[in-house]
């Protein structure tokens, strides 16, 4: 398989399979999630499963038109309800891929989290893994992670890397190349997270991480600009060419990737990672694009 | 004055004002400050006091032309002597700013930093404030600090907020909007930069920045896309309008600006704050252009 460069190479990817894969959608009643799904069983890539209060469905087009047979309603008038029954689907293998509608992050994730119940397996943490398509960048760039961990431990960090190179490699990457990012590439003793990138770099040379090249701290320039990260002189082998970026903080990661949307014209997609399926925890304000590419990452994933 | 919404804009701003501003390089040896010097002089901005070991000058052009009367060459040898030279004049009012050459920080800012000869009046901390100029945004955005202080106090917070309103209202910003960015515009009490914004804004409310709107925690959607922030239905007076971002880090701001320089066209210019005079202390791995922005800024700043 030739790796996944684009999104539109990601539809096309799922198109050719040939396979839905079995999305089970908490609460999705606001027009822009159903538009996404639509999208998805259209595309023929899903099988939709609506479990949530039927009577607050926004999106007319969903019944207007003949009812698609790949999409299934259920009607949950409670959306906490429909959250634990959502992730039920998915913990007893009749779903594949959780979504979140219009339900509160936070009553989702107790869900998600339960311990009994949910879908994080033990010793395993959740993170954020995001696939950003920049018109000016030669391929995908997955960062981890803008959203979740403030600030994560040095374990957290060698599972976010771990989860996110697996991500890398459903996507056809064989060897990702890995930047863990800092304001320079210089070493600052001071910096808590100095000691954690010190770490993991000789994990990585002790084959911790598999055939993946991991190199840092590094700066954005080194990381993604083969130009101007050569004018720095500074030998390293991800130079202008990362498939991951692992961001030392959210507060580091967030304001990147929004730059990127507001200026750069990039789109993301989006998933959770950690959980025994893959978890698309998109916003009410994310575009149909947005949370359709996320839905595509998912099921590549799945 | 109109505000100065673009470096072209601030360009046509210094030239109005018929008035050459003296600016002392240590150490100006390498081609690329060489040149945004030249560019400066040439423009009748700037009166270019050139400290350092003449011997090691890259740039032929400089003599190879008939030699400007506003360039003026002071040969010293030895680079840390050179670095101590020109705090020196900038000091004793012999020049209006200070800019780095083939030198290396840590010397420049040893002299800059010198509690008896230095630069930073007591009580003063030293910040950089950057002026993206990006293609997509509808006027120069200020942003503090990608480079200095790692992880601010309070007290710091404060200070270079104040420092980076003085250089937006140079700019002929009567009211600047000023957001404190975060991932999320939802505060978190655990995360200890929280308590400093909350801090910030209680400050504000009495008065204490003069007439500017400050508003934070906000995510780079609400400060700086007034669509994309729209959709999130938050109430907030800088909503899409930002003059200054405050970033929580260096590891946050970092980031930010470089993405934006790689993948959206943006072209930067940064000087310290808190010296008692502007000191340009761009990196030997940056553009002519930004150097030239940096230079521009500082004439403006003086």
């Amino acid at each position: 398989m030739d790796s996944i460069a684009s999104f539109a190479a990601l539809s096309d990817h799922l198109k050719s399979l040939n396979c839905r894969k079995r999305i089970v959608v908490a609460n999705a009643v606001d027009s822009h999630t159903l538009d996404a799904i639509i999208r998805a069983v259209e595309m023929g890539i899903a099988e939709a499963y609506l479990i949530g209060d039927v009577a607050s469905i926004e999106s007319p087009r969903l019944f207007e038109n003949r009812p698609s047979p790949h999409i299934h309603v259920v009607d949950v008038p409670d959306v906490r309800d429909a959250a634990i029954e959502s992730v039920r689907m998915v913990r007893k293998g009749e779903a594949d891929v959780l979504m979140k509608g219009l339900v509160n992050t936070d009553v989702l994730l107790k869900a998600v989290l339960d311990k009994k119940n949910g879908l994080l397996p033990p010793g395993n943490i959740l993170s954020f893994c995001g696939a950003l398509e920049i018109p000016r960048y030669h391929k995908l760039l997955f960062f981890s992670d803008p959203a979740v961990i403030p600030s994560p431990s040095v374990e957290q960090r060698i599972m976010m890397i771990k989860y996110s190179i697996r991500t890398a490699q459903k996507f056809g990457i064989t060897q990702p190349k890995i930047a863990l990012i800092h304001a320079t590439e210089k070493s600052n003793p001071k910096i808590q997270y100095m000691q954690d990138y010190a770490e993991i770099m000789k994990k990585w040379r002790m084959g911790e991480f598999g055939d993946v090249i991991i190199d840092g701290p590094l700066d954005i320039f080194l990381a993604v600009d083969k130009e101007r990260g050569s004018i720095k002189n500074v030998a390293t082998p991800v130079l202008g060419d990362s498939d991951i970026l692992i961001f030392p903080s959210f507060e580091s990661a967030n304001p990147f990737y929004k730059g990127l949307m507001c200026f750069a014209g990039a789109e993301m997609g989006g998933i959770l990672q950690g959980t025994s399926k893959p978890v698309v925890l998109t916003s009410r304000s994310e575009s149909i694009d947005s949370k359709f590419y996320s839905i595509a990452m998912a099921c590549a994933l799945s």
